[in-house]
């Protein structure tokens, strides 16, 4: 471990810190609680953006763009969402600095104070509701398929890199129905939208299931959600899908005519990922060399490093790798010539393997004389030398391999880390001893979801659409349960 | 004018009011200043970030994200650079909201106030060298080609929709050099991407320039800058590259060892575009009845409409329409087909002639009968009928032909509004009567600009980087002139 990364099993969370950083994907700033995103993780949430994007478009929705800041008054007029996000919430009282008169330097001008607070979004809802209220008359303005690409800022007083910042950037859809079934199909459309792109293209299985009603986005009937595990057992939430009935629009009198010219609220959902996604990808696939990305969403697939000892040597590899590179961008393949000759080969073969380059090539005088390259996974670890004619091929075919394996993989281990179990004892000590998703019966009550929680810290990530139904007895209180649910300590 | 467009004749400012408004592209929101960009005007903005995006990649730049707070502490490291931006700050000085004691809603918590304020980024240029010195050691750090897509809040007093508001996006790079000329060379690369753009994708002819030492950016030391002419005559500043010296380095401490082993402060530029360009966009090329788009950043370049009395027409027509669409659609042009019964034919013909959509496409009945479309100009409002099987091939070329024209147009317009004037009389009297960019000589002091400005309202657009240099006198104090410089009251 050249790198001098942490190890997962010495300290999985100082590993995670150790290999954001020095993977250059995001370092923390001068701004309590605020990320600076490096050019390397920020080209892959560009590449994640880029996918979710033409996903929205082409399930039919637009993206526009709402302000940064909202009054506070709009926020007091949904009484759960004020509720939920009150207490981390950054605010603008002024908007001017002058010089101070000491001559200390500068201080926010007490004349300049505004009339009424603005609170920098912690989420879009209040203001777009606003906003929908002057587009909506008839059910003709209807469906508003919305979506917007923002940073948004939530006063958190722990924060870690990717998985909770102050400030973080997302996507925020926000959608108008004429009905209620519209606006409830509208929210698994988009469920689907995301455990897709989550699955396909993040290579991490998800569960989809329905939060519980104390775990529901403040304002929502109904918050759908994907959830992920990660290598140390804990569950993240991957993305919500929240179907919002008809809170919003009240609060904020939005109403329209519909087809039988009757007046009626409007049908509201919402939904988002973050670049906590970044936090997941890290955490699902990354192992103690450093990251390992999918070939779906990284910023280089393939790395050339050329291996010599002088400048014909270097000649003669460079030649191999501009016609390969060539074949293999022909091919829609992201492909890095690395031949800096400011760093050794074996430099080099760190850092890619360090950034989860998922190939990577060399190409030293022996392969130039035998026609042949070096090809190297980084998902296995694994080398084998192949036929330079055929590595274009092998390549293209290893971009989708990888792909599967990695995806693989993680489902092996998420359902190795999946348990059943049937009292709460055993529920204690499988948490305990192996951690993971804990399926178990619960009675269906805040008090019983409140005591496991307090009593072990895991909480119920989501009553899954999928799996067993079948009724039971809940392992605390022995009530009657509808279902199990899906129980873990989670991020 | 069946959409009530105010005319251009009748009240300029207004009429760009209404346009924006009534073609989708922005309205005003309930939080002062701040205003909403709909699904259309967003499109048209995705398209030229989407260019701009590919011209930055493609001259080495990558994109990242910095905090959007600043600590205030911060601003006050560049002498200039605070007192350009104090004046219009928005302040963040808690972190929390609670429920008032009186029950009268929620206030802000005074217990929760920050130990220092933190500003809402006006321009990102102090958090980002707050940065670059944990980034660089040494030449070989250099350069940093980094540029952020990013909201910035300036707290203006009077606002208009992308001309001027509190909240506005845009792109800002910030780059780092190892030497003065590398630095330099950069602001002009850039100047020149931004000229190639506004130019090839907006059609609209630009002026490239310096800026003069009191137009110049708070911290820079020459600010380039390209301008364009609207159709009031006057001007508009449509983007600005900084040279920016080593004034940020050595605010914030930013040095490196250059390849003799020499310590040294880094050479910066930093530069951006923003929403305003949409602004420009609008009143460059938009006529009485509605929005004029070039091809290149028009979100539908294509909308075929379908005429007919009864279902067997329709379907007739949809036939041709559908196929044109595809055949289209094949070549890369983006149509859209509206088929939609709840419009009747006139309606959308308005509609898409007020969204500006460059060509639209009649199939009627006798269309169908003759093998024949209608095809229309949105630019010159000019129609013709074309046999279905050349009209992918005339649409081709329309699409080229719309975009030379737009700019030659606003080309023309420009230089007939480009004068060259002799005397301060002739100068006053220009910019009464005709208004546009005018040519002068100048003596090169703050003084003369100062009163110019005061006593006509028109600044210095730029010294122009090309066109006359020939050395004459000042207009205004028969002081000696090195060359002319250009004219003109500006947005």
């Amino acid at each position: 471990m050249a790198k001098n990364l942490t190890s997962r099993a010495e300290d999985y969370s100082k590993w995670y810190n150790d290999l954001v950083i020095k993977a250059d994907l995001a370092e923390n700033s001068g701004v309590r609680g605020c990320m600076v995103i490096k050019p390397y993780g920020f080209a892959i949430w560009e590449k994640m953006q880029a996918e979710l994007d033409r996903m929205f478009k082409e399930t039919g929705h637009q993206n526009a763009y709402f302000p940064l800041f909202i009054p506070k008054s709009y926020f007091s007029k949904e009484a759960s969402h004020v509720d939920g996000f009150a207490k981390e919430c950054a605010v603008v009282t002024h908007y001017r600095l002058k010089n101070a008169e000491d001559g200390s330097g500068i201080e926010v001008d007490p004349e300049a104070k505004l009339e009424e607070e603005l609170i920098v979004r912690p989420t879009s809802e209040t203001i777009i509701w606003d906003t929908y209220r002057k587009w909506v008359q008839s059910y003709r303005d209807l469906p508003i398929l919305v979506n917007q690409w923002a940073n948004v800022v939530r006063w958190e007083m722990r924060t870690r890199l990717f998985l909770r910042t102050a400030e973080f950037l997302w996507q925020e859809g926000h959608t108008a129905h004429a009905t209620e079934q519209e606006a409830i199909n509208e929210a698994e459309l988009i469920l689907n939208v995301y455990a897709n792109f989550v699955e396909n293209y993040m290579a991490i299985p998800v569960i989809k299931g329905l939060k519980t009603e104390s775990e529901r986005f403040a304002g929502a009937l109904e918050t759908y959600c994907i959830e992920a595990l990660m290598q140390d057992g804990k569950a993240l939430q991957a993305g919500t899908s929240h179907f919002l009935g008809q809170n919003f629009a009240k609060a904020f009198d939005v109403k329209f005519t519909d087809r039988e010219g009757k007046l009626d609220y409007v049908w509201a959902t919402s939904w988002g990922v973050s670049t906590r996604l970044m936090g997941a990808l890290v955490m699902t696939h990354s192992d103690d060399n450093g990251l390992v990305l999918p070939p779906n969403l990284a910023p280089d697939q393939v790395v050339i490093v050329p291996i010599y000892r002088n400048e014909e040597q270097l000649a003669a590899a460079s030649e191999v790798a501009e016609r390969l590179t060539q074949e293999l961008r022909s091919h829609g393949i992201r492909v890095k010539f690395d031949n800096r000759d400011t760093h050794k080969p074996g430099w080099k073969f760190n850092e890619y393997e360090l950034k989860g380059v998922p190939v990577r090539i060399a190409i030293g005088p022996k392969d130039v004389e035998n026609g042949t390259v070096e090809i190297a996974r980084r998902d296995t670890l694994t080398k084998e030398l192949v036929k330079t004619e055929e590595a274009t091929e092998t390549i293209i075919d290893l971009m989708k391999q990888i792909q599967e394996n990695m995806f693989t993989k993680a489902d092996a281990f998420r359902n190795e880390k999946t348990t059943s179990v049937e009292s709460y004892d055993e529920f204690k000590q499988v948490l305990e001893e192996k951690g993971g998703f804990i399926s178990a019966h619960w009675d269906g009550t805040e008090a019983t979801e409140d005591r496991i929680k307090k009593e072990t810290k895991a909480t119920i990530r989501c009553i899954p659409l999928d799996g067993d139904k079948t009724p039971g007895k809940c392992m605390v209180t022995g009530q009657p349960s509808e279902r199990r649910v899906l129980f873990a300590k989670a991020y």
